[in-house]
């Protein structure tokens, strides 16, 4: 049994708040009562851990993390930055994850208010009003991280999905590309899907080629259910000869159905993907793809938690993050 | 600001220690000072939280999971089953990523004690005497996943390295290899490296394929490191038909490196990974490779937390869970 304040409180004789005045303003504690406590606490080696810290600062030094999908590989370079950025700052990092489960959500919100972490980091999730409501009861600061509130005015870290994908497209049309589909999310919550499809959208009508608007089909988060969207995509649309995809998870299903049909990436057909996950690299063929800064976004996100911690306001609400094209192996001329 | 004990004692005008009685021991309070608290819990909005419960179960219902490196896909597996088993037996699931590193590692077990963890798991390194005196000093029951410890007495569960990769070579064997070498894990500190590499040596030597035994290099953790080791492999050996890599991550840098020495796997060297991750099945072409039962091993872990946090004792110190040869793609008969 870890010894607790009460502990200590009975082996000084003296109560519980003679303890805490102890370890909050020991001036105020006659000599004899305070070296007492400070014997009790040394004897049962009580640490003064996170009741008595919390006591003393209302601070506990500690952000917590709510991500969606641990086996997204997008958010470990995130945690990464973030937990690079805590430790500059000098705050603990403790991860949860909701898998995407209102009720597990709404339960870690309770946990990290019960651990009275100093501030969360919510991460590319819809910020539900029920979510939203919770938060702000609990009092606890946070920031969104990949999303954003049009509801809501809360600070946010995010890059620009729809340049980001209309970048992508447009470089399809660049390399002489005309049949180009696309492989969206087809989550209705979604909060990246739409703005991603408008930018597909955008580079086609510009390049005169709004045929292939309607070329797009939707999965949710994983390779098998891109795998399935592919092949919708090319039974409808043989002759696409490139693919934009919204996540690079997706890129390797649409490339690994290709495979299967004996249909050579980059050679008959380019695929974009997006996020640059570490895999995108390791991947044959080397992943062209929409790099997002994930290891900035996720230290910028805990730099702001901090700033919104510290001041009560952030200087600025929605923080737009730089994304890069990288061209590897996945992608060709036509 | 987020309400303390402390306001609510002032709002009441009574004593901590008759909050914390209030919330403790309700009917030894007197009536109307009870009232008092209660209503000034209601109108501060305090939650009974950590400080609250702490006091009162002496339990926090969390679970604190340490792990070395948050980009190792082979985590999220476990995480999985860890956080369903929490889930079950009613706790919450904080994650912190050490790195490998000594300095943040000790910290974070300091941040779990500070927030009254229950339980830890330490996932996957050496038990360093300095960890083991620090966790048992802190008094926080703790499980090993994926590793033991040969000084100490604690709980562990993992899987039997040696048989594994045993398994693995025979099967090259089996296939019909004669030359057939192996990528292993170079760390000095490494926990499942030696018996690794044991497990090849001896099937090896079993089937009179003695000179094999040299044919090993060494990778840290990384694809790039694998690839790399390929090289030098490869250099040293071109005669080789197979290789065994006991990490599926190595498997997909060997086989990178010869898809760029344009060598065809499996059509001229058979590759086998370890791990099963979830990119082995996404892999081109799709891994053959040594399944852990990450989800079953987290899950676990956390139930072994859970009877040794209630019990003070575990029924068995440390369990072997079942490994599985999974046949894909990457290899094929000689």
């Amino acid at each position: 049994m870890k010894p607790t304040i009460r502990d200590v409180a009975k082996m000084a004789a003296v109560s519980i708040s003679t303890v805490s005045r102890v370890m909050n303003a020991p001036e105020s504690v006659n000599e004899s009562k305070r070296i007492r406590v400070l014997e009790a606490i040394e004897k049962l080696q009580y640490q003064p851990n996170s009741f008595a810290r919390g006591l003393i600062y209302n601070k506990s030094f500690t952000f917590g993390l709510l991500i969606p999908d641990i086996e997204n590989v997008f958010y470990t370079g995130i945690i990464r930055g973030m937990q690079d950025a805590c430790i500059k700052l000098g705050y603990s990092l403790m991860i949860c994850n909701t898998d995407r489960d209102r009720h597990r959500l709404l339960s870690y919100i309770d946990a990290f208010h019960e651990k009275q972490v100093d501030g969360i980091v919510f991460a590319s999730d819809m910020m539900f009003p029920e979510y939203y409501a919770k938060l702000v009861r609990c009092k606890i600061p946070f920031v969104l991280l990949s999303t954003h509130s049009d509801e809501f005015e809360v600070p946010c870290v995010e890059i620009d999905d729809e340049k980001a994908a209309y970048d992508a497209a447009k470089f399809l049309v660049e390399l002489g590309h005309r049949e180009i589909g696309m492989i969206g999310f087809d989550h209705e919550n979604s909060i990246s899907g739409p703005p991603r499809f408008q930018g597909f959208a955008r580079a086609m009508m510009e390049a005169g080629l709004d045929g292939n608007v309607k070329k797009v089909k939707g999965a949710a988060h994983r390779f098998e259910q891109a795998y399935q969207a592919a092949h919708e995509l090319f039974t409808e649309y043989p002759g696409l000869t490139a693919v934009f995809c919204v996540a690079d998870e997706f890129a390797m299903g649409v490339i690994s159905y290709l495979k299967d049909r004996n249909i050579l990436v980059p050679g008959q057909v380019s695929v974009v993907g997006f996020d640059n996950l570490r895999f995108a690299n390791m991947f044959v063929p080397k992943l062209t793809t929409i790099a997002q800064p994930m290891y900035d976004m996720g230290y910028r996100a805990a730099e702001k938690l901090h700033e919104l911690v510290t001041t009560g306001k952030v200087e600025v609400l929605r923080e737009k993050m730089e994304h890069k094209l990288i061209v590897r192996e996945s992608s060709r001329e036509k």
